[in-house]
């Protein structure tokens, strides 16, 4: 199923001309159509789940329920982010003649959208970061269309996923040409080459997202792309936490990296544990208990049959379970190497392996994971389990840990992702591409929005949350004071 | 004057070493850095504005007297915007076990700096872009060690600046590493390159920033690249507006392309006026007025040479003023053409001409001025002159006008470029190569801070901003609500 020339011109033409309809559009508008598409969605799921299934190997419940769940709350969500308005960040300054540096004139700032944004969809979330998914999400919300480069994994539920949300945009009101689905490589390449995109979003591999990133930074007019790409996500197990938890602490664990069949950017695929810890045991029951389980999809199976290969033969690692898998059933694997080994390994054991596989680093103190933590690459999260009198230890631990990643847990597991407005998705290279946005929560619409500052304009010629009055009453800075 | 491979290794080196240093450190801390920093410039002023004289050839008065005055201000602006403290976008989301999409936990954002940032410095504006200027000023703010490329232009004015702004930095009790000044295109490129560089800022021409562009993302770890490049400007004048005040308007137009020899990235260089207006004669009179100035040195006056020449023989432009200039001395250079013709001729004329030129096109229409609205790059600016009676017809623009630029004005000059909460110095490529930020104002700290978010913390382990307490007092959103 490949989108062709003629269709993907027909597709970003009507984005481009409806990009000016959205930008007139008022946020009020557009909270009333996300809710329409959430609630087309959630109607929907009847049809979408099952087909969801057929084509990811994910269960249906609680995983596809729970993800559309996610996808639609995530829709409403943003809608109440613009009926709040603060992502406006309206901001103004009345003329001030005495101003330090010289005579202020009236000025006031607020955002426009970017432009007609392409999304690509990845294939580990068929809903949540697929055709109506975050970026989706984030994008029309904050008043871009949106062209969306379903993935291949799930190209069946991809059209009729876009069929349903392009319905409900329309019948809520939003113009032609706001959402689109294309398919395939080359019209999504097309796509980011194309001068009338003006912002890029992925969520998948590091090649893939680094070979379209070099893409659309060398374009002509080079714009921004918002790329969610690898992460290894280390787990740090202190020795308090093996002593007072151990066995509850291994076994969420083995529930983290399995779960999905590892199939997570959040998978904890490096776990420190102390050197002389005593959960070998408990980890091979738990790891022997999880049941095979069907990955994504045939490339997915082959890059992690090649990964996890490269591990098993790897003279550096001690196997602590590596089963052999049914045709395509697959059980997790899991590894450990002592810190000084894994340091001495290089790149090979630090690259993330997409797939229930683990590596359990075992360090002789705090100074050797120090070491190790420093020789990382960052990634989107970093967790730490310890016993809360083990503070002052962890705190010594945090700066390190701080620029590893973009969110930091506590005696928790990063696979789970909530969506709220402190959510924090993203992380430097190649966690992202663009290390101060986030690509999962209420703060990933500011990637699609451009400051436009009004200086000495007529009010009636302002937008209305610059206008003298506040007529929409948005939170705003009136010179220099929070109202 | 170049710095050679050790003393750049050193800078370097020390600049990383402070990073986690300055990440430690707490906004009222920065705070207290910056005002020692402008009250040391200030004090400095008697020997470093006839350095920046000499260099520059710009006069001491009013122009680099008001610029460090700009500088030092800026510096103090940042300041408030640390004891402020919303830059820290602090979000705390408290566990919710009745959140929509499932079961929340408690998660806290805030942000951390970059790390080391390198800034490069612009030719024009020898204290306000410059060692002590805006990029800066803001990454010192946000906590970013900063390795500053200097300007060639000016060589001697950067290490004395870099020295007192060292010195003060230092006797404030900031880490040594904080702050370096470098020399020579070999460093600077080596610096963008460096891995323990985490983002650039630039101030300078497209091809110069397109080209340390380049290099940032094609890096094995691609950094942002925050580049303010280059901008045409250009500036409508309704036929009610000619009317009324059409000889205010023409001498200000004059005032402003003239400005500083026409050495300013706002220069007006595209001037709609309605076709018969009456104004030549006032606009070769006003041109004919001011005297020849010097230029910023000989690279900008070779550029300025070439750009004007080519301007000279154009077959579409009518000369309206091209003066003969002294061996050193330029004087301001005006040409006009049709609408039709400007837009046949292509890109020559749609190009910035750095120095004091500037093309007045003449538009039979609304129709018309649209039409070559849409065909113009975007850049930093867009300027209206026009009556209260056209608003309508001005509104009709406003679409346009907000896709070509940052910053649109009324019945103003682009020329000056107020430094405050609402000011928004950037725009879509070419103007900038980082359309969603701005380089000028409060709002420039955001391009060196990155988000992190805290899962399930102890709170004596969390950042202060996040506190359950709030121990700092900084405006956040808690559980969706402003406080």
């Amino acid at each position: 199923m490949e989108t062709d020339a003629n269709e993907l011109q027909r597709v970003i033409g009507a984005a481009a001309e409806a990009a000016p309809k959205l930008a007139a559009s008022t946020p009020v508008e557009r909270a009333a159509w996300l809710r329409a598409a959430a609630d087309a969605l959630d109607e929907a799921g009847p049809e979408l789940i099952p087909l969801a299934a057929k084509e990811t190997h994910l269960p249906e419940a609680p995983r596809l329920r729970g993800e559309l769940a996610r996808t639609t709350f995530q829709l409403r969500l943003f809608a109440e982010v613009l009926e709040d308005g603060a992502f406006l960040g309206a901001t103004v300054d009345h003329a001030d003649p005495e101003w330090p540096m010289g005579p202020r004139p009236d000025i006031r700032r607020t955002v426009v959208p970017i432009g007609p944004v392409a999304v690509f969809a990845a294939s580990n979330f068929p809903f949540a970061f697929s055709v109506a998914g975050g970026d989706t999400a984030s994008a029309l919300a904050a008043g871009c269309p949106v062209v969306l480069k379903a993935h291949p994994g799930h190209p069946e539920l991809s059209t009729r996923t876009g069929a349903v949300l392009r319905e409900a945009l329309a019948g809520a009101g939003a113009p032609a040409g706001v959402f689109d689905v294309i398919h395939g490589v080359e019209a999504g390449v097309a796509t980011v080459k194309d001068a009338r995109i003006q912002a890029a979003a992925f969520t998948g591999s590091v090649p893939g997202g680094r070979a379209l990133f070099d893409i659309a930074v060398s374009r002509p007019v080079p714009i921004p792309f918002y790329g969610e790409l690898g992460s290894v996500n280390p787990v740090i197990v202190t020795p308090g936490a093996v002593k007072a938890r151990g066995t509850e602490v291994a076994k969420g664990f083995v529930g983290s990296f399995t779960l999905g069949t590892g199939q997570f950017c959040t998978k904890p695929g490096l776990v420190f544990l102390p050197e002389g810890h005593d959960l070998s045991d408990v980890l091979r029951e738990a790891v022997g208990a999880v049941p095979g389980q069907r990955m994504l999809n045939e490339r997915i199976e082959g890059g992690f049959r090649s990964g996890v290969g490269h591990l098993r033969e790897h003279p550096s690692l001690t196997v602590l379970a590596a089963p052999t898998d049914d045709e395509n059933l697959f059980r997790p694997s899991l590894f450990t190497v002592r810190a000084e080994d894994f340091l001495a390994a290089g790149e090979v054991l630090r690259t993330e392996c997409f797939g229930p596989a683990s590596i359990i680093v075992t360090y002789a103190g705090q100074g050797e994971l120090l070491k190790v933590l420093d020789e990382l690459e960052p990634g989107l999260t970093a967790t730490v389990h310890a016993e809360d009198d083990e503070v002052e230890e962890v705190r010594a631990l945090l700066p390190a840990l701080t620029r590893l990643a973009g969110r930091l847990l506590w005696n928790d597991w990063p696979t789970g992702v909530t969506v709220s407005w402190a959510q924090q998705h993203g992380g430097p290279y190649p966690a992202t591409t663009a290390p101060t946005t986030t690509s999962v929560g209420t703060a990933a619409i500011d990637r699609f929005l451009r400051p436009v500052a009004f200086q000495g304009f007529p009010d009636t010629l302002l937008p209305p949350p610059v206008r003298e009055a506040n007529p929409w009453g948005v939170p705003r800075r009136v010179d220099g004071r929070r109202d």
